[in-house]
């Protein structure tokens, strides 16, 4: 069995409203920090997990997003998966 | 003025307990993924941002993480800046 670490990224999508973003991106201007066009806050999921194959790894974790970490109607996500050495 | 992209990576401290991460790894057993070691959630913040040097943004970013994005009592934080081109 080999080690795997996975990081899934999940972002609302471009065309929903983000107002947690934008009241940070408000209090950012208070703060004195110009400049800012877009913030958006989505998830990150750091996830440890061991199997024998990258692809079937890569296959649970998609399961995994479609079904438990993103809402379809209103997210997406990516995702990487990196082998890590013994 | 050069556009500038940041990510910010908030992560719970190793030593904080995740409850949603645990709820979602048993979740992830039941629906027939083994093998999780660790399951953890953060949050993945996206900036557009507009300077002239990529320091500056730096430590904007810096300043938008210590004051706003991270709670460093339960969190830490890492971040990369990177320039688009027009």
């Amino acid at each position: 069995m080999n080690q795997f670490e996975a990081k899934v990224f999940v972002r609302l999508r471009p065309s929903v409203l983000d107002p947690a973003g934008e009241a940070i991106k408000s209090a950012a201007n208070k703060l004195g920090v110009d400049g800012i066009s877009s913030l958006r806050i989505g998830k990150l999921i750091e996830i440890n997990i061991e199997g024998n194959k990258e692809k079937d790894i890569e296959q649970n974790i998609e399961l995994l997003c479609d079904r438990l970490f993103a809402n379809q109607v209103i997210e997406n996500y990516d995702y990487f998966v990196k082998r890590l050495d013994d």
